[in-house]
């Protein structure tokens, strides 16, 4: 297990050198923040990851929580991280002063979010579905709600959820089929079951807060006929004391990783009294629940980058030490064996892992960027338009390349990375759920393609090409820069004509045939996004170098600079077959008799 | 769990269509089989997976063996699926009759291989180890180490092993370190460590004998002073009976998957008492050893196909029944949820799983009906040069699409695909080892490069081109094919582009930059091989519908050339993308300064 798991050098680079957070401190909302404070919060956070998260790391996979008495035991430690990050003031660090919070930018809270999950990222399932809950009861909860469940939620003694998964009603959640019956005494009775629910239940706090999407008798069929609701696993009767709600946790599921995060099946209403609180208005709960899925989706992408990250630092470290074998062009038997790390097939694979994480950290924090920048009233409607746009990529690109990022890491330590010795087998099984928990990547595609690349008119499609397009026009007039800002420009381009081939199909074949390559077309948008990224921290180590940085500063812009080249040269070409295959696949899957899947 | 884990249907296409297995029996070798013969061994093997080893394969690892009393206690099962594979004549049924063997053809028992593989992978590496040790000894020992150990080896009461990699010797076996000293009287002391031991010491049988590598005293450094030996664990004394050796199991690796396989450390000579004998000549190991490495590489190829067969199957039983969400084109939220399997995404994670598992099958049947043809005498060099060829691809291509394919898998069954009620997870974790043992992918892509492209002026490299020629030549005169057979012969022609390009870096830039992009160019090869098998096979199916097929056998052939035309839509364009980056790269990765990857 490697000393590091994540990069502080660049972590500032990014927050620093790329995103300027310190420009943020101009706003009214964030004006007491500074470079100082942001550096101390990264510096608490970090200790937390090293200190506290990063050694149960492996003790979590080898002992997960187990089902006893009704509930997942989990690790003493849990509680007292829940604690920790109600103490430190983590759950509600955005949140504004008024309601409690810091008013911390949500560029350095998603930083410390990286680091948390590099660290360990079964745990910190349990702050953020906390957070994402209150931010649900904060945002749309009446004034009761908020004051029956906040203060605990924040002080990290009672857990938050997200209640919608049903065995009829996965991706499909115009499906859910709980029902919510008005008892016309403020509450409602809840009866249906929901599974695989993230930290249903568990021993780590006093209560567990259910958000849960449940459909209200008589309400109309599909999405448009779904409420949320607070149900609470102890509710609060007349005296302001607590009962047992009759919600049971039937059990947890057994997974390939990700066992620090137990799943469980909840069972709600077997005795006719399991009672719900109606969050906002009747009919408006998947509106509502969306605000919580793009800010899981979002803490899906960003856990992703930084489980690839901690392995990848595994992969550094153990090529870097491990004598094996001799360079192509030096054969002698009898001279040394040189590090893994000298081979040029291993640079590869470390450079496309460095590529993967660096890239996908760049996505995410520029998403931040813009949710702060939102925030403050910039330009509102087009940060969130960009924000929209971006979700699908943030959540699925370092999901789905972590997969092979992971796999990489097992590559360059060999046999010993197939072994339970090193953690990288087990970033491989932790980040494999990634593409598929919060929205799968068919999910996100269609997402992307079918509602985000077409809602208002093509904007937000436009505001990406435009952002994108600023990048490349200040890396053109930079010589060093001139091969990847035309390749860049030209991916737009082809980007483009997939876009208007497509609405070209959606138009003369339908929807089924327009969405069946949806997951290329995330694909494709994905890499050039993160080619992006790739260019504008390239223009940042540049300039960088024409200064006069330190020997380690140098190596560090250089690395960077050597890690774009790599992605322009090795990723960015699969832009072409991607488009190529959207073009010519001539609806093969979407028109295909699945009789043909038979073999008698 | 699917019932079906391998198809026979598919298994009797391949081998009766495609290869035309029967056209064996013409030769005096194989004489004595017959379209008969070859149903009754399939159907045996087929139910000895069936009903034997499939009811198995979870159990395996949920309970795989422990390190009990200096060695792994494995489920009795293995002590009699070891003695039943002695009894049904499988360890040896290739050999010649003078031999003790049946003379069956290598196209048949592949076909075996891959399908007890399917059934429960794990445990089918103890009798693939006992016959490739086995073979070394046939062919290179003496007649009284024949005398010695085959027969129980051959009953299945004795284990075989292939004791390679050391604590510092992993892919670079010239820096094997065990040693060997002469005694003069029949035997070496050996000394030395093992580690990664698939099989090596179990109570699955009463003796283990291991093929170990090792240095005579004196010996060349390098590969050239590697010999061979047999070093069991019980060893004969001159009244014939058996006394323990002097090497020990020193424990189990705790691997991700693969559990049903125990791999172990082996310490040789502790007491100084480790008796070891010389196969065949001194400082030959290496040149011995690459028959069983072959045979081996070929098995974990065959292999990694039927996990991802089995996974396959998990994913299509799965589909066709989960009813989920509406067609993209039908979104009335009373009208009911469709079979998963009506999605398009679905449909193409479907059509990626066969495209790679039938099309991997055939690249190892196409392998085994050269070496059959070898055997018979038949162009015997032509066949060897393409076996040398093909080896790389066909233990490559599985193994490391296999990866995906087990996670297409996992992917289509959503949140449960991730849990291990479903055996698709296990699969995803058993596969991942395939690109390292016997040879990393890294490893397989220099041979493939280095050597095999080159070797004989490219003699074996232009034989592959040509069949693959001949099978384009077919495809070209069916209108039906004009696109893919115009598709692969391009793709021939990138292929050969590359090629001359990278032989011109070798000779400009020498042998590290040359070999630097290596994987790529197997993946590149290895695509259009599989391109080429789904031709020949569509060509197949195409003339079958031209006949009058029952109306379960029209399906079949149409779902081929649906599978056909995927594969040749969907993964063929990767050839472009990969011959680019080769063709662009120039010494990116074999040229950069490993202190880039530091970070101050």
């Amino acid at each position: 297990m490697a000393e590091q798991f994540a990069s502080k050098r660049n972590l500032k680079f990014m927050l620093y050198e790329v995103f300027n957070a310190e420009e943020l401190n101009q706003y009214e909302y964030f004006q007491d923040h500074s470079r100082e404070t942001f550096d101390m919060i990264l510096d608490t956070f970090y200790k937390i990851g090293s200190d506290f998260l990063y050694p149960l790391y492996q003790e979590l996979d080898k002992n997960p929580p187990q089902y006893v008495d009704g509930q997942a035991k989990v690790n003493p430690a849990y509680r007292e991280y829940m604690k920790m990050c109600g103490e430190v003031g983590w759950l509600n660090a955005n949140w504004s002063y008024d309601e409690g919070g810091q008013q911390v930018p949500t560029t350095i809270t998603m930083a410390c979010s990286f680091v948390l999950a590099a660290a360990n990222c079964g745990m910190t399932g349990f702050p953020m579905l906390t957070t994402g809950a209150a931010n649900l009861i904060r945002v749309f909860g009446s004034q009761e709600l908020k004051d029956c469940y906040l203060e605990k939620m924040m002080a990290g003694e009672w857990q938050g959820t997200m209640a919608l998964t049903e065995p009829g009603a996965g991706s499909s959640l115009a499906d859910i089929a709980s029902t919510a019956e008005d008892t016309g005494k403020g509450y409602y009775k809840i009866k249906g079951q929901k599974i695989f629910i993230s930290c249903g239940d568990t021993d780590a706090t006093d209560n567990t807060i259910h958000l849960m999407l449940a459909r209200i008798k008589g309400a109309p069929a599909g999405v448009k006929g779904i409420s949320l609701f607070v149900v609470p696993k102890f509710r609060f009767i007349e005296d302001g004391s607590l009962e047992r709600n009759d919600i049971l946790c039937a059990g947890l599921e057994h997974k390939m990783g990700f066992k620090g995060s137990p799943i469980c099946t909840l069972n709600m209403g077997e005795e006719g009294d399991c009672w719900g609180y109606l969050v906002g208005e009747a009919n408006m709960g998947l509106a509502y629940m969306f605000q919580m899925m793009n800010e899981a989706r979002i803490g899906v992408g960003i856990a992703a980058v930084g489980k690839a990250t901690a392995a990848y630092y595994d992969a550094l470290e153990y090529t870097k030490q491990r004598l094996q074998g001799r360079k192509a062009n030096q054969k002698d038997p009898s001279s040394p064996q040189v590090p893994l790390i000298e081979h040029a097939d291993i640079k590869r694979m470390l450079l496309f892992q460095r590529a993967v994480c660096e890239g996908g950290l760049g996505l995410g924090l520029q998403l931040a960027k813009y949710t702060d920048l939102a925030e403050v009233g910039q330009d509102k409607e087009k940060y969130e338009l960009l924000i929209d746009f971006m979700v699908p990529m943030v959540k699925t690109f370092p999901a789905e390349y972590g997969i092979l990022s992971t796999s990489a890491a097992i590559q360059c330590l060999g046999g010993y990375g197939y072994c339970s010795d090193f953690p990288v087998e087990q970033h491989f099984r932790d980040i494999r759920i990634d593409p598929i928990h919060e929205g799968t990547t068919g999910i996100q595609a269609q997402d992307l393609l079918g509602r985000k690349s077409t809602m208002k008119k093509g904007a937000a499609y436009r505001l990406f090409m435009e952002e994108a397009g600023k990048t490349i026009a200040a890396a053109a007039v930079i010589p060093e820069f001139k091969l990847q800002a035309d390749t860049l420009a030209q991916g737009l381009q082809i980007m483009n004509d997939v876009a208007t081939y497509l609405f070209g199909v959606q138009k003369e074949k339908g929807a089924e045939e327009f969405l069946a390559d949806a997951t290329l077309y995330l694909e494709m948008v994905s890499l050039l996004a993160v080619g992006w990224q790739w260019l504008m921290q390239g223009i940042v180590a540049y300039n960088a170098l024409q200064g006069q940085p330190t020997q380690g500063d140098e190596r560090f812009y250089l690395g960077k600079l050597q890690t774009l080249k790599y992605f322009f040269t090795y990723e960015i070409p699969r832009v072409n077959s991607l488009a190529h295959v959207i073009k010519t696949s001539q609806g093969l899957t979407a028109n295909m008799d699945v009789s043909l899947f038979e073999e008698e």
